[in-house]
């Protein structure tokens, strides 16, 4: 009956979100010239995603093909494992839980781009008569995006459940061990996605920058570059289709992880005061069902949301948010007092749900830091700014520090909220401070849907004005789609704060059921992992440093990818003189393919060592006698390090992002002027930072989490 | 006898030093325009070095005020105290050891500088004869620098050795444990030293060519720029003083570390085989014999180095460091044969020396690799020189990307030489494995005068170029000391590779001896650190943030400095138009004098983070009684943290540097081209990095166990 409703609301959040899709699709798509920009920027990013799909399905069989054979070959048989199903089943069951994950990653990318890609013209089509209209667009058309992203998510880890319960005789708190597969699945997409998406967005928008607004002299978004249409696709495979897959996997891996922690939990409490098995069942599909609350708390605020035309479009869908959240954490005290009625332990209910509003305020608590380094109304903008009068050298140094300043709050508050909701639980049911970090968790990414709903509303909006602006359309529309061009910013770089956020408190759930799995197999208790021991110390030094090498190669890829970019636009320029005059069109489809091929080659060097950096780290650990703590202390340290390089990333960027439009804003000489320069150069610097290495480091983190859940038995 | 040996060589060591000191400073020194600008540059760096000591001096007071009334007040008797002495009297040793290691590394830092202020003149006078002349003089005035620090290092720690020892009844095997403060003493004043330094001279070097280089137009150490002696000043500052305390106290705090470390294990194997008390006080003493060692064979290294008059001086330098490891490896194995004899155990000597000759492959190591990734002859740096070609932005980014990968051989080496050093001693002797890191760690410090004189050489060599061009001497002999200088930058960068690989190395060490000391005052074990539980993981979190945070302050202080020197030469410039025309003479004083009151106060804050927070993890986490555990996965993750972030930061700024110099010999337009303007800003950006907050990580890694040393009563 659980999880009957939770697949009810997954399918449910996916009628909404065709419905969704269909009221966005049915509005007006402007004029011929708007269309015509508009289709060329739907060819490029389905060109592309197509193209990256096909690569992902490539490396996908060959790690779907290491697994089965790792399972069925080398993997030891535990006594822990269920005796209702052969080797083989196990095997294959694993297997086929990693492609679903990766096929229903994909499905949810494509869908959200699918739409966010025709949202784009009606926004811009909605912009020529109200602020309003265009607004919903943006936020609804993104919103197919965000809904399709977590119901799909849930509907594969519930439907797997069920699957597995429905057909096999295996003990039901077994099945999440069996489908961690899916996680691992959605964390290989997401990795690729994001890196892929983040590559081709900043190689594109780097080249056109540097060869246009540098070299030729012409404005942003001027049809006369060539890689102008590259660029707002790259907005579109980079913040849409990435940023998904990242929230996705997150969602997934979480759900999983919480899963394997509640049943542990469970189980232990019903050998203590033989309980009901639906007890059992209740705790372990309490995360499944929170997620299924938040997902309808998300429906509510986004189809609220409604701008008056003068108010700044941004407290319109912060209200939507803050309708979101409250919804979220009544839903969620709702399912604690529901399903964790611990037996004999009337508490211990509203000590979970109290873990969950700490997760639900360190969300807040991650948006507000995110906005006090990224905004310029805040001291560390200006400070940039101000550096900026003597150049970009100090420019560069000053935003730096912002970057370097910007990960301490950050990392007490998560601090803060792990330590209190492990308190919590602990004081809630002997033994349940891990699942209360889950719960807190759980109640972070309560409303993770509406998030990535305003996040996709990044890519659509900034779409609509280059279209509005290619379009030649009349000024008074375009201040009105840069007032939600604006916005747009600032959603993406909350998102960002959320997603690091949030993969920083699920990183904690995910070690813990690495350690429960990794005792499931050995049949002993494995708690312990000490960085005094000089082996799990090195391993720990090389799990920091994967962290700074994988952003070095992400870095570098950018700059790669940009180099081929900015010297087919130089070609081209060279070769017709027509295109700066205005008279001949260029060339966009061939940048677009530049970039596409650029990207998806420059994506797997990083992408490969992530996943095989961990596997070599517990082989050769394994030596001495020591890979399974290995590998944990190389994922914690890797995990510290990666949240703080994130954060630096993210924020350094944004800083640096917004240093140049408080300067164009008409401060220190305003544009054109010598600070002016400077911002350009902070802001270039930045982009890769931001867009490409900073998120892909979300994902990294809850990747090697995921590998090492699926690969544990390699290491034992 | 063993300590008597010790002492000789030290006092010996000194004695050498002041004759090489008397041989540089009889030496002619110049014309008397020359003399003008060296005596501008001795009074700066007097009065800033005056100034400076007396803040630390103010500082140092308050702190050895606390560490008096911790040991009298809070921290409880140990049942392994020695019965010997009152709790005053333990209190009283603490605080005096401490006090009395910030003196020692004050005179030793004082007298390297007055002798690098005084040899830069006679460098530059005897440039005008003979290049060997020159070259000798610069090394051995750096090596008096050289010399005095280690050896008042080992007489320090020797000397409290034998006070304690002759005028107590305290069982030697205890001393150690009582003069840890020294160490901590050594690495506070290192701090203040490193930073404010480090600060001084990128101040000063930012404010002069931001004004001079960029804004009048006029070249690099013009006479007519009124920051310039404020910019030679701030070489023997940063590179002479800072570096020597760095190193000074990773050989007090590793000595006494290891005698800790030896003095533990000699008396288990003495409990277990009834073996003689002189073989325990063998093993206790063993890292001051082979530091001794390493004195001698560094003062051979030094006298014999000469060069021929065409040579590169590189080689010659690389001859005399070549002699050095050997004669020091020799010595190391002699060592070990004579004082590593462990009962019944004929083998285990040899392994221990295998051990040591692991930690000199590992600096050799860690200088090649330095070199790889700063010199232009190979490909990192070319990179960056290649992006400059489109600007800033990618000259920027391409260094950032070189910064963050030059992390990952490094962590190789360093994991390697650990786990190999670790199983050598446990091989030797059961639980010696921490020994054998330790006896590594002693291997990579053994030829630290050696590196310590090439290291002051460079500040040496540019103050003489700077005497030279300033002074208007003919062009070639400015070529000379153009040579000269050339090779300081490269003995520079290597000296802060060998640094950072020896503070890594030394870690582990000092973790251990942190530990062996909470089980002392505890009286149980403490082995294990275990970041799987949630508090000890969030304080592993805040230990990696501290080094972001403290870099991040650091690099913020160079900015604002800077600020302050900019100023001022712009209003020497407007106010005097005589100046830039050559007519009048530039108020240098003034300069000097803002950029010490600006180095000086920016050096507290980021300083006391440093010292503050471990404390307040350690007093917080005691709430939750974790204190001690959470102190060292804060230690040891900090350090992890750390060592990676000094490597991005030392090795990126020197990458930058010389892409600017490789542009500057010629390619991609040579000087005062696009590409080189770009290079420009990457050195800029690339000083506080390489020069400030990159050195000052060192002493943060060392300090931060030191502290916890001292400090650890009030953590259980």
């Amino acid at each position: 009956m659980i999880i009957g409703l939770v697949l009810l609301v997954s399918v449910l959040a996916l009628l909404v979100a065709v419905a969704l899709a269909r009221w966005v699709l049915k509005m007006d798509n402007g004029t011929p010239e708007m269309r015509v920009i508009s289709d060329a920027i739907q060819e490029g990013a389905e060109a592309f995603l197509k193209r990256q799909y096909r690569t992902i399905a490539l490396l996908s069989v060959v790690v779907g093909l290491i697994i089965f054979l790792i399972y069925q070959l080398v993997r030891a048989p535990s006594p822990n494992d269920p005796n209702q199903v052969s080797r083989l089943w196990l095997a294959l069951a694993t297997t086929a839980s990693f492609f679903f994950g990766a096929i229903c990653s994909g499905i949810a990318g494509y869908v959200g781009m699918f739409v966010s890609i025709r949202s784009n013209i009606r926004a811009a089509s909605a912009a020529r008569s109200s602020l309003n209209r265009a607004l919903q667009a943006a936020l609804r058309g993104g919103a197919v995006s965000g809904l399709f992203v977590v119901a799909m998510s849930l509907l594969g880890v519930g439907g797997l459940y069920f699957l597995v319960h429905t057909f096999t005789l295996i003990p039901i708190t077994k099945i999440p061990l069996i489908i961690v597969g899916y996680g691992f699945g959605a964390s290989f997409v997401a990795l690729f996605a994001q890196l892929g998406g983040g590559i081709y967005t900043k190689a594109a928008d780097v080249g056109a920058d540097l060869v246009g607004k540098v070299e030729a002299g012409i404005p942003e978004d001027d049809p006369r570059n060539p890689a102008v249409i590259a660029d707002l696709v790259g907005d579109n495979v980079g913040d849409c289709a990435g940023r998904g897959a990242d929230l996705f996997e997150s969602t997934a891996a979480e759900n999983i992880g919480a899963m394997i922690l509640g049943s542990t939990l469970a189980l232990r409490v019903q050998a203590a005061t033989a309980t009901s098995a639906t007890f059992v069942v209740g705790v372990m599909l309490f995360p499944l069902v929170v997620r299924a609350f938040g997902l309808i708390a998300s429906i509510i605020g986004i189809v609220v949301v409604k701008a008056r035309e003068n108010e700044d479009p941004m407290q319109a869908l912060n209200r939507g948010y803050w309708l979101t959240a409250v919804l979220a954490a009544i839903g969620f005290v709702g399912g604690t007092y529901w399903l964790l009625q611990f037996p004999g332990n009337p508490d211990a209910w509203w000590h979970f749900a109290l873990a969950g509003v700490i997760g639900i305020a360190t969300s807040v608590a991650f948006v507000y830091i995110t906005q006090y380094y990224t905004e310029y109304r805040y001291r560390p903008v200006k400070t940039i700014a101000a550096a900026s009068v003597t150049g970009p050298a100090t420019n560069i140094i000053s935003g730096f520090a912002v970057a370097l300043e910007c990960t301490a709050m950050p990392a007490f508050v998560i601090g803060l909220a792990i330590i209190s909701s492990y308190h919590l639980g602990s004081s809630a049911v002997p033994g349940g401070g891990l699942f209360g970090t889950a719960v807190a968790t759980m109640g972070m990414l309560g409303t993770a849907a509406y998030i990535l709903a305003m996040d996709t509303f990044g890519p659509i909006t900034d779409n609509a004005g280059g279209i509005i602006e290619m379009s030649k359309q009349p000024e008074e529309i375009r201040r009105k789609t840069d007032r939600l061009d604006a916005v747009g910013n600032t959603t993406k770089a909350l998102t960002k704060g959320y997603a690091v956020g949030s993969a920083a408190l699920a990183a904690f759930l995910l070690f813990s059921a690495y350690m429960d799995e990794i005792g499931y197999y050995t049949n002993t208790s494995f708690a312990v992992v000490d960085i005094a021991k000089p082996e799990i110390f090195v391993a720990a030094l090389l799990g920091a440093m994967l962290i700074f090498w994988f952003s070095s190669l992400a870095i570098n890829a950018v700059q790669k990818a940009a180099v081929s970019v900015i010297k087919e636009v130089r070609r081209q320029f060279s070769e017709d003189a027509g295109i700066l005059a205005g008279t001949s069109r260029p060339n966009y489809a061939r940048c677009v393919d530049i970039v596409t091929v650029g990207a998806l080659k420059e994506m797997v060097a990083p992408g490969l060592l992530v996943v095989g950096m961990p596997i070599a780290v517990g082989l050769i650990f394994r030596l001495m006698g020591l890979g399974a703590e290995a590998v944990a202390a190389f994922l914690m340290v890797g995990t510290i390090t990666g949240i703080l390089v994130a954060l630096m990333l993210n924020n350094g960027g944004g800083a640096w992002d917004n240093a140049k439009k408080f300067i164009e804003a008409g401060e220190y000489g305003g544009k054109g002027s010598f600070a002016h320069k400077a911002g350009v150069v902070g802001d270039t610097v930045g982009d890769p930072f931001k867009d490409t290495a900073g998120p892909s480091l979300h994902v990294v983190i809850k990747l090697l989490s995921t590998v090492t859940l699926v690969l544990a038995p390699l290491f034992i």
